[in-house]
């Protein structure tokens, strides 16, 4: 089966959209999407995300009339939520064919210590919520705004990593998180046979969550690994990477539910 | 290797004490401990567990000097992580050489509805603190408490299930949760070689929960695999399954960080 040439007619919706990878997402697929489409583009930054929207507008994807819109958002907050939902809906129109929600938006939380430092249940509750509550409620707000009708197919991309599967030593939230995260969406897989579901692990990305990494990770041994991945330049490029998300999109032959590396595509 | 024919001369927390599994690992426990030992029985119902306290100190254990201490608490509260974490170490003797806590405590969450029904970050939040957070919290308190020492073996096991492995549909928070604790666990076992960590998977057992999970399942078909397994006698008993965990446990051959399901055992 060729891929499809391009994503349809779509309103696509990607959290944590104002740098790194949700921002070589955001570029992705707006030359992925046909006339007609919409990005709702979220983030904590509005400067970036409004510097984005700039240069999205004035791409050729811009000029041909695809709208972008953009949300400055904390994902983690109810009435930040509801407004990324009610902006969503005012870009929707009935001749789109395609919905694409991309929960991108993550935390690498404090990799400087180890599990046996993280004595305030606060702490954990913090990082849980905006790296698990917020993706899986946000999920559902949309799939609800959208609800399932003839004609219009629905994608929903979790941003995964290589930690959702393998343990890091001194990255217990961001492996915790992560695990958390591809399971709701295992089960929302199960749920909803016409949806289709994505976990997906971009590998390590040259960004600044890598250099936060690099600098602070407590495990010697995993701080060495990252810090020769940057020094070898085995990092990949975010749109590297990118591209191999949309090429699994565009295919479309994925099993609802999995998880998918960047470097098995 | 002959398994070792007792728990030693040791310290046992156990947390959801007061009633089905946890109360099962209490009794077996009790009787799998060297004189001069004590446990620690934690729950938020003070009633159940001061039974519990009552059997546990009129049995041959108990009057062999077993020491019982019961903590009404509620661990997702950080006073009430206190309150434990300060009972522990005053029962605490310094002839002991095994500390095991056993994170038992852990709510179904609402399964009368699907993933797209969870709208609202607060009640996914609340669920991530009672079930994620404050294992992996009181686990961090315990091992600061107790730390490494010559002469003294930690265990630490956490109660998990299939859904830590297996998405079931409608069932998003408590898979969520359990996948989210396994990972957590395997991350501290990478982190500590000295201890020893399990994940243990009880299976279908008859407790409370399983009567409120055949009640309340939104899922058709889970609903009746779940009746069926009720109809048909096929669930464990708190008792089977957890002469399974100490199998296990005295044979310690385990690997540090393993999920070990009782149809493996």
């Amino acid at each position: 089966m060729p891929p499809a040439a391009d994503l349809g007619r779509a309103l696509v919706i990607i959290t944590g959209a104002s740098r790194g990878f949700g921002r070589a997402v955001a570029q992705d697929v707006s030359r992925a999407v046909r006339p007609g489409s919409a990005l709702v583009l979220a983030a904590r930054s509005g400067k970036e995300l409004r510097a984005l929207r700039e240069e999205l507008t004035e791409s050729e994807a811009g000029r041909a009339g695809l709208k972008v819109e953009v949300v400055t958002a904390d994902v983690g907050r109810t009435e930040d939520l509801e407004d990324l939902l009610r902006r969503s809906e005012q870009v929707f129109t009935e001749d789109m064919d395609h919905l694409v929600l991309v929960n991108n938006a993550a935390s690498l939380g404090d990799v400087s210590r180890y599990t046996r430092d993280f004595t305030d249940p606060g702490e954990v509750d913090s990082y849980l919520s905006l790296n698990v509550s917020s993706a899986l409620c946000l999920t559902a707000r949309v799939l609800r705004a959208f609800p399932q009708r003839a004609g219009l197919r629905r994608t929903v991309v979790n941003v995964s990593s290589l930690c959702a599967l393998q343990p890091f030593p001194s990255w217990v939230l961001y492996c915790t998180g992560k695990a958390a995260r591809d399971m709701a969406f295992r089960v929302l897989a199960e749920e909803e046979p016409d949806l289709r579901v994505l976990s997906y692990a971009p590998g390590p990305l040259d960004t600044s969550m890598q250099v936060e990494a690099r600098s602070n990770t407590a495990d010697p041994k995993l701080k060495k690994t990252i810090s020769d991945l940057s020094a070898q330049n085995q990092l990949l490029s975010c749109e590297e990477s990118c591209s191999k998300l949309m090429k699994v999109l565009l295919e479309d032959r994925f099993t609802s539910g999995a998880h998918i590396d960047v470097f098995d595509v």
